[in-house]
């Protein structure tokens, strides 16, 4: 029997998985959820029901998992609390700092209604969280470094249109080269903000905004762009809209470590990705995570989880005595 | 209250497990276990009884999780199953061909006596064999692929051992760089077995052997070096033994996978490790593996498991919420 998914909110999130789960030859998608119009909202699968949102309740029985494609910054601190009175859901909440905040609240929805929530799964929070765990547990006397990109940042492009004169921008953030290479040499060197990682911005201007005071509005914007080395370029709305439309994304996590009796050997743990598609690579992962989630429910589990709390072989399809037998 | 941990086994893997110890606050080491004359073992640690492996039965509820720090050819196949009767227990049995039967008999074992026995910790199997189950959850529509090195093969140095005329080898497995790049860039290359690796041989003759004869019995030999690339060198035994006496290794597991309604987006993921000791980075996968295997255990689990079963967090001496508002 198949793992019975819904999909709330189709947006490039919500398209992404379901698109994932044409991989998925164990789960079937079995409605989408919209707060539009229903009649509106065109999905690629065939005889799939698109739903208004205020009829998600009549679906208690009917879905076995609820994958929650909305946004970290108003839509999840509310949906997931809410749906996890109803459903076992799974998102991808990425505010690392409200990420305490958001478990107590799936937790206590999710106790208290016998469901499970997994939250912030994708790849940061996500998989780069799990090789930090992994490898912090097994390199106790080291240090961690995580690089970001290349990839557009839309906190950083939202930033740059804020900016009075701006029409529209995309900002990538880029790792130094040289600063990945010292990291990947095993010399533990100190670095700093602006060592790591430079900018570079993308900017459409309003007819007759100043080119000179926008940019150095972006390279002296606090927190922002002011401790980077940032790059600016002003192109036309078309340029933007052709050549910095894609979602490639990515990154790289490290942690060096030392050990012997006198810490006489070090250690050099790198885990990169390198995504054509942020988003479906994320949807990808909010996939095998709702399998483990449906696994754990079944188990009896309840509350509200993390990817470090699920034995990675729940995020499998293929069986245990496979697993052994092909990949370990 | 500390885990309370015994070592069965005092050679290359035991000393690694003592070491790794010293950077484990919540672990107490109890005893060390022998086969040989207890009082020839000399260990690192102070206070510290070596018993003998005939008394280790008194020890059955002094010791929380016993690490068993044997061989795969022939010791662990028959410590695990016999240990786990008294013990839980973790092992680094690493001969992939035979886990199925090696986790049949443990999980027997250690179901009957109420224990767990978690096997094949180490990198490879271990957490190149998590890498793996993870990558091929997210991306089911993908390739895989692993290379080893630069570091010595155990197997490949006995090999050359065996040959009449030779006294003593060292051979490194070397990962092609082309081919890292290729895989990296996300092309997807098939690559024969030559085109991934080389492999580097350190000999030193008998007197009066024949180089040319050894050097042609290496590169011809079946299965170990006929389908590689394969440099001798032949060099005198002092500088084997300075040169040549590192434990170096680690190696690269890559998957690249397509997402999208017409597969038009490639994923790389790349694990890396880079290992100055081979045997230290075991023993301190085991540590923290042995810290998991007690907290599963204090809930009641029993039975054989393998990495691919545990909750990443459990490998951790960091609480739940610490992990969740640091590492996540």
């Amino acid at each position: 029997m198949s793992i019975r998914l819904g999909i709330m909110g189709y947006g490039n999130l919500g398209r992404g998985v379901e698109v994932a789960l044409q991989d998925a030859p164990d789960m079937e998608l079995v409605a989408v959820f919209t707060r539009r119009d229903p009649s509106s909202v065109k999905i690629l699968t065939e005889n799939i029901p698109v739903v208004s949102v205020s009829e998600v309740e009549n679906w208690k029985d009917k879905i076995d998992v609820m994958i929650l494609c909305g946004g970290s910054a108003t839509d999840l601190p509310e949906m997931t609390p809410q749906y996890a009175k109803m459903f076992t859901v799974v998102d991808s909440f990425d505010t690392h700092a409200r990420i305490p905040e958001h478990f107590a609240n799936v937790d206590a929805a999710a106790k208290a209604a016998g469901t499970i929530g997994v939250i912030s799964c994708g790849w940061d929070p996500g998989m780069f969280s799990l090789m930090r765990v992994y490898a912090n547990a097994i390199l106790p006397d080291g240090k961690d470094y995580t690089f970001w990109g290349k990839g557009v940042s839309q906190g950083h492009s939202d930033a740059i249109r804020r900016i009075a004169g701006v029409k529209n921008a995309k900002q990538y953030t880029i790792p130094v080269d040289s600063a990945l290479e010292a990291v990947r040499s095993g010399k533990n060197p100190e670095l700093t903000t602006r060592q790591k990682h430079t900018r570079e911005c993308f900017v459409v201007l309003e007819d007759g905004a100043d080119a000179a005071k926008v940019e150095k509005e972006i390279k002296e914007m606090p927190n922002y762009f002011a401790d980077y080395d940032t790059t600016v370029h002003f192109i036309s709305e078309e340029e933007l809209l052709t050549n910095h439309a894609g979602l490639a994304h990515g990154g790289f996590v490290f942690r060096t470590g030392k050990t012997g009796v006198n810490k006489e050997h070090n250690h050099v743990i790198e885990y990169s990705l390198k995504l054509d598609s942020n988003p479906e690579f994320t949807t990808s992962v909010l996939v095998c995570i709702a399998r483990a989630a449906y696994r754990m429910r079944q188990e009896g589990q309840t509350g509200c989880k993390t990817i470090l709390d699920i034995p990675p072989a729940y995020l499998s399809p293929v069986s245990g005595e496979e697993l052994r037998a092909h990949m370990l």
